[in-house]
């Protein structure tokens, strides 16, 4: 497991009074809980990455200064995160007046120091529709600023970003159903959405999860977090921020955009997994270690034991009614089980289960089917 | 014990378009982890308020927005804070252009609404001497802002303030010792030094307790924070941040200006309490409530409650050698205890103990006797 | 809010030599983490008790001494428990050989200490069907070993006892379905099943609590904990056993007898309330406290406060359309909340939700309609 | 980090009414929060293995079953535990007969499956003098049930047995001070003293380190645990159990009586290493990797992390007052750091502090001097 290690860069200078303003230079990471990498294999060849696409700070809405935005993802251990403050929000501008890429800007040396990957991005931030975009991968933030929202897709895309639709089942946009605007066909075609939020905060958008699926979006899940996280996340309590598990050939920006381009990415919120079959099956299989399988008259023991910090819900489906086992089975993070299985008679020797918490499509759950004979 | 509600304010306005704005209003306080007061008695007709009159926000170097500093002294129960913004030391300059109230002014319509009682206040940052000093109690922060920290100074007591010397100690200005210089005995003889701190963020200075109790200096203790609290203070392993203890004719801003004027503080800090034995010992024996005292032959068993969230260590003291009791007491909050006292043959029935986490003066714990015949 | 207080009796004896054995007398129940009572309010005129009537110890096939499990529930400030070993099936009957009355008779004194009810039980433990069964307010144990699970059945009822079915839909004993054999429409034709429970450990049984509906039995939800329950609970996570509330004329086994008889009963499982409406409607409203409502033009704000440890996820149910309000809103413990509704032109003023972790019935939860106008 | 691992042997079997017993049949590890083992590093070519020589049982006064104890020891990542019940002391005794041999018995089979060392010993409770000893590495306790306390020593030799004095200053048996009686010459002098317990429990015996020091006993600390471990340490707070920390050529049984008896060992307490500096000394030092070191002007910079669990207290010592650095600095577990030292004028280099919570003597930490030069 990755340790994530704190920087306290307790600066302690103090040779003599010129240096005073020196002297209290403190860096802003601080002591603090160090949090524990939450493991999550790699598969299919790629290094899985952890990334966090939709993030605040004061020079929008946001709460904090954006070199806690690192800070917080370093204690984490997440890889990437892009701060994508509103363009067309900015509620401290009485206090606060600077150019669109500063929270980049502020951050960079920190990530750089922490060895976070730091996208740069910006909300484009309007009623609906269309809503709110997220545009990342951006070079300069300032130049999506326009007074008609497609011209600022245009200029995100000039820029090439990478585009996709925010909380599209919000409920301060979309009061009872969550719709898909003629607007939106009209982004889609344009190749300005490149990918949509399955999962924002504390929802998830099965719509959204089907739009993914049937129109080719890249599938995210992003925190939008706007308080200091601890806030919000009691990760005493094991809880964790909505992710956007990335597939990516190497631990660097230009390999997270390949993946996201490509459509190699999974949600990670809550206890659930959300995404395609071919990604959530070796997620599973790949956090498994089948360590011992005991046979012995008509049962089966099979030993294994969880290697990571995901949670696995198994529920029994149709089965051979001589295949006797478990109706519910719950495989907790870095625990090791065993599990009976009674054969009795004539029987087809297959243990069948949906796990309930792996979603491949809307209300569907990953199926699995292992012959023990 | 008085919960702390959170305040959600989740203003959730879905109308139509022209709203969008207002839509995505969504105050500070968030969704979070609710901490319990912790419990202290109150003491010599006096009620026991807990506060923090030294803090940061973005203004300075800190590095959240000034609401968030409402909402922790919220979560944590406090009931007064003061922010203290550095005058003198403001990196975030380049983006935060703003009058020295401002950090008041923006917290102010928060704090008005959890309930919290906010002190308007300034920290004058000098190199040493003098070092750092907090004014309290201002009416207009940008007046203290000169180039001659005397004049700094006299702006703040013209408008009435509290001052007080941060961090004595603090070894980036007092490398090997903590120094009284002369322009403290000046400042002192100016009647511009009304407190000190004795704690400061997680250093505890026992010369300047010394200074305090021999010059009639208001003894504090505070935070100093810069981060957000949750970095420095692990909530859920019991840490708390350093308070000063303000006992106050009521919950109000003008009783807590009073106290300080009379000196009539305690310091919290870890499991220490550090202040005037007229203070501490009601603290400690408010804070017991024995349930039953049992005799029977030679033995007397004391039970006992702390109904406080305080501890307390006690320490066996000289003693009649025929009176056997323990040679260590821990006390820990909010449990139920009882003590077993053997009498043998002759002896005066006395137990004498030290509460070594109740400072009297430095190195010197409350002293307790009880005649249990 | 009740505080639950431990009780240390560090029994300090020290006299001489010949006080020994009595100086390593130690109680059990040490220092320790102490927990808050989770509140949950008074309905209906009765007081809320918070019950788990389904607990083992070593003198069946539990893993603690009985003095554990009271202090275990005096830390978690449960009002009763009873401890209901195993009738048939005592593994440790190598080392451990008593009466069928031994761990009541062992746990008592520290019940009476601790301020805990214990109700005296056992638990039938037969193959399906029948199963296994609880009885409690039993007064001789040792009369219930016969060969013959109705000779045991009978055996309770001559003493009175309060018998209720466990675990109904335990995987061990139905493994697909949960089934009703005839041998449990004869006990209930006898008078010999008077509860169900719905819970039991982490599985609810949604064919029970239909059951229960039905033919009148009274809900119940217990823990059957065999370990040392921080090993199954994680406190520190908010996590709770598995409780029966009962509503009762007082805190006496006498009050509790009366209620169960009465049906006046709730599970209190994870976030879910699983019961009968008439107490669920109580429960949800006693527990939350409307502190202001403002309306303004075709706005209306309601600002309120949880005051209780239970949660309540709200989902919007049929409504007007030109009421606008939220689609799901979660009501965490002890917090405080304001949620704003919008009225478009002509409207009926009605709010209208469900509260999903209410169960009235299986699958459904508690319909609530408020009129703001 | 080696994780560890919980097993949960749900042994799910429901074949058919026959199998009821065996059904009911669940292990005792349950599920649980698994902890990770604190890492401490390997010494002078020795594994550092973990062990708590001092647990109780209901076999003797303890309030849980022997697996219990295993498993306890299991999810701390401990190495290696003896439990040592009582012979002369069984307050369960009217409920449970047995063998002095049967914990060990009990235990071993979960010992076995979960891959603890489970060393056989039992302990001899005597009032005071000579008090409590435990015997270890025993081949049958029964053995050693003698009148005569100096019989039950020579029983315990014939068997070869590792013979320790437990917690030599218990208040329950030296009031006032912690004494060594002539029996304890006699005992060490027969060779049936081979070790002395500083730690046991929440108390820390400085009069016993020194004697260890000075008569060459293997220094230890253990737990003495009687109740539930989880009641007495709260792992969430990251309390841990007083361990015995052994320098081994290997992780077997045989490897830790070699390090015993060559007084290979140190005590984890709390915060802190009590031990001998052979071993203190490279303890500090693995547990430091610098990365770097920046020399500009007069300043160096020096960065570092700290790859244990461990916590070190730094306090500057003499030094030449043209090397200027911190007063105090703490580092701890998992965290990385940068300290700054400045250089005036002619210097000789050298940066001195003491460890403070790394005791080479009663009430001296280890010194270290380290040349920046």
């Amino acid at each position: 497991m990755r340790k994530c290690y704190e920087i306290l860069n307790i600066i302690i200078m103090k040779l003599s009074k010129f240096l005073l303003f020196i002297a209290i230079l403190v860096t802003t990471t601080g002591r603090t809980q160090v949090q524990n990498r939450i493991e999550i294999p790699d598969i299919n060849g790629y290094k899985t990455l952890q990334c966090d696409f939709h993030i605040h700070t004061v020079f929008s809405d946001g709460l904090v200064w954006p070199t806690v935005r690192v800070d917080e993802a370093y204690r984490e251990c997440l890889d990437a995160i892009s701060i994508t403050d509103h363009l067309e929000y900015r509620p401290h501008s009485k206090d606060i007046v600077a150019s669109y890429n500063r929270s980049y800007e502020v951050a960079e040396p920190t990530a750089e120091n922490e060895g976070i990957i730091l996208i740069r991005g910006s909300e484009i931030t309007r009623s609906m529709p269309p809503g709110h975009f997220n545009a990342i991968f951006l070079t300069d933030c300032d130049a999506l600023v326009k007074d008609d929202w497609r011209a600022s897709f245009a200029a995100a895309k000039r820029q090439n970003a990478f585009i996709f639709w925010n909380h599209p089942g919000w409920d301060a946009q979309q009061p009872d159903t969550t719709l898909w605007w003629k607007e939106h066909t009209e982004i889609y075609n344009n190749g300005w959405m490149n990918g949509i939020e399955v999962v924002n905060d504390d929802s998830y958008y099965p719509e959204a999860f089907q739009w993914a699926l049937d129109k080719k979006l890249t599938i995210l899940g992003n925190s939008d977090i706007h308080e200091p996280i601890q806030t919000i996340f009691d990760f005493n309590k094991g809880e964790h921020r909505p992710t956007t598990l990335v597939f990516a050939k190497e631990r660097t920006a230009e390999a997270i955009r390949d993946a996201l381009d490509n459509r190699r990415t999974v949600v990670f919120f809550k206890d659930f997994l959300i995404g395609e079959e071919q990604y959530l099956r070796p997620l599973f299989e790949n956090s498994i270690e089948v360590t011992n399988i005991k046979k012995e008259n008509n049962q089966v023991i099979v030993y294994f034991l969880n290697k990571t910090g995901l949670t696995f819900n198994l529920k029994k489906t149709a089965h051979d009614k001589n295949v006797v086992y478990f109706r519910d089975f719950e495989i907790k993070p870095h625990c090791r089980y065993s599990i009976s299985i009674q054969f009795i008679g004539d029987n087809d020797g297959k243990v069948n289960f949906e796990v309930t918490n792996l979603l491949v499509k809307p209300g569907k759950g990953l199926e699995c089917s292992y012959n023990l004979h």
